[in-house]
């Protein structure tokens, strides 16, 4: 892999696809739309949260990089509608996963949790997954539901993956990937396929890897960017997985390497209800200092690599640039 | 309609399919299995819970009634997995609602919120939900997918509902009508039609009103017993939906009949966060003196009648008594 461009931005990724990315937010706001005041005050609550569109993205590139001689028509109506239902169901998860976690920011944003209740969280993303169900159905087609059905249900046993992994002296690093894997490169993996589900076999599993192996570098990025993140660029605290008692790499790859007082800091921390921020801090610069920082970039570089080569076997376009692009993006991105 | 037969149990009505019962409880045993210890203790928790399959025995009971000269066989593998999935949805449907209104029983057992956690709750909801998804794409036929999406989809939008119906002067019967449709209506009617999907057209619309017209009555009922069952039958307290201000038929119905000095009464049990027993039972006093209950017993008589004219499209047979009998059996029940 050469070493991913200095600074590549999400905007030079999305630039051969921009005009489907507008489609997928008119999609998407299509699917969502109801006459429901309650459903209607939250669904524009989250349009105005909704982010990046990185799923989307990945999904619609990984169509075009495989599209053969259609490489530069506009995608098929029907990919534009697997592109918003990929979004909606990452949406579900979100409202699901804040509510669970109490989580009051997201992305600089109240959470719907914050804004309204527990319970139209858990409400509205029971609401958002149904709609994406519906919306598969009316595809005609059980392929892409077999693929997206199956990566939901593994983000659910990866959060309950995530509530029980408090104990950082029985998290190993297998653990953590099992983790990482069913509860953020599922749902990438299968944009990833769903883009590809008209390529040849052996083009759409090697795109599954590439979403696999870029979802696992994505939220090991995630995970250090909680350690050494701007508070200011991630729209919430940096330090709020340890104050969740969340165990990451950083601090699975450091503990082994700490001193005998430095991991009792952090079984003390892990232990505190509300640790402090001076706790906080000694916990990050220990597990810096152990090169537990240096241990998961590397790993999220190798994860990186090994989704760039997945991408050998596609033919030279300017979507699969994109998409090797998009590896440096998540690699070096910084919130 | 026949006045319904004096106690007729839900063993009589479902003698006709005892063994294909059997299979479903085997089948839910195999769709919800798991290797991972968390969920295999909730899944433990659910099957002890597991109530008494009406859902899945309308499903049998309207695939038999309309099977044409199968009806002597067994059911086929793919309808005993469509109403076990049936099963499913509800129990998804069960944890998010015990989770959402912090419940503490359900059919005389601990909730899965208060036993586990709310978080639990949460995922695990999402998970029976996922994997249900995941049985319907395994077999192959986007029909019963069509159905069971539109209806888990309406049954978040009944939540909704309930969720905004806490003011009982502008809380109509139209409201309450389009609630218990959405909220309970809607997987009985979807059981019933799924039961059908291979039977000609009418007999399969017949069936989902039929199925539709029974589950606003079996919700009628069940609002009827919080006012009047028997806590021991109930396995939860009397009066629960007033102590939660949840406004159903009966309360509806009397508010206009009532003495000033009673609504004055609602009114103040409707703002008291915790009400007391007195209060409770002076409000139930009230609603059966403003004749409440006689309005909602004589509702829920007229869609017992609704659901029974349905069936008179059907050929004569067992199955078809038994759906008879079931209208019987849930205008009469006692828990």
């Amino acid at each position: 892999m050469s070493p991913p461009v200095a600074s590549v931005t999400l905007e030079a990724i999305q630039a051969p696809i921009r005009p489907a990315l507008d489609r997928v937010r008119r999609e998407l706001r299509r699917i969502i739309q109801a006459d429901f005041d309650l459903i209607r005050d939250v669904n524009a609550h989250l349009l105005r949260m909704q982010g990046k569109l990185f799923r989307p993205t990945i999904l619609l590139l990984a169509d075009r990089a495989t599209a053969g001689s259609g490489a530069g028509e506009p995608p098929a109506a029907r990919t534009v509608t697997l592109a918003a239902v990929v979004e909606l169901i990452h949406l579900a998860t979100l409202v699901h996963d804040d509510s669970v976690d109490h989580s009051v920011l997201r992305r600089g944003m109240p959470t719907v949790n914050s804004v309204f209740s527990h319970q139209v969280s858990v409400i509205m993303g029971d609401y958002l997954y149904s709609r994406a169900v519906i919306e598969l159905v009316a595809l005609d087609d059980l392929e892409p539901l077999r693929v997206l059905s199956r990566v939901t249900n593994e983000m659910t046993v990866g959060e309950m993956r995530q509530l029980m992994a408090h104990d950082p002296l029985n998290f190993s690093e297998e653990q953590y990937d099992l983790l990482i894997r069913s509860k953020t490169a599922s749902l990438l993996s299968g944009a990833s396929e769903v883009g590809a589900l008209d390529a040849p076999p052996a083009e759409r599993a090697a795109l599954r890897r590439f979403g696999e192996a870029l979802g696992m570098a994505f939220q090991i990025v995630d995970d250090l960017l909680d350690y050494t993140g701007d508070p200011e660029a991630l729209g919430k605290p940096c330090g709020s997985d340890l104050r969740e008692h969340k165990v990451t790499l950083p601090l699975i790859a450091a503990l082994p390497r700490m001193r005998e007082d430095e991991r009792r800091a952090v079984a003390r921390l892990l232990e505190r209800p509300e640790p402090t921020d001076a706790e906080v801090g000694a916990v990050i610069d220990a597990v810096a200092r152990a090169g537990g920082l240096d241990y998961a970039r590397a790993r999220a570089q190798r994860l990186g690599e090994q989704a760039d080569a997945e991408l050998d076997l596609l033919a030279p376009s300017p979507a699969r640039d994109a998409l090797r692009a998009s590896v440096g993006y998540v690699l070096e991105r910084r919130s």
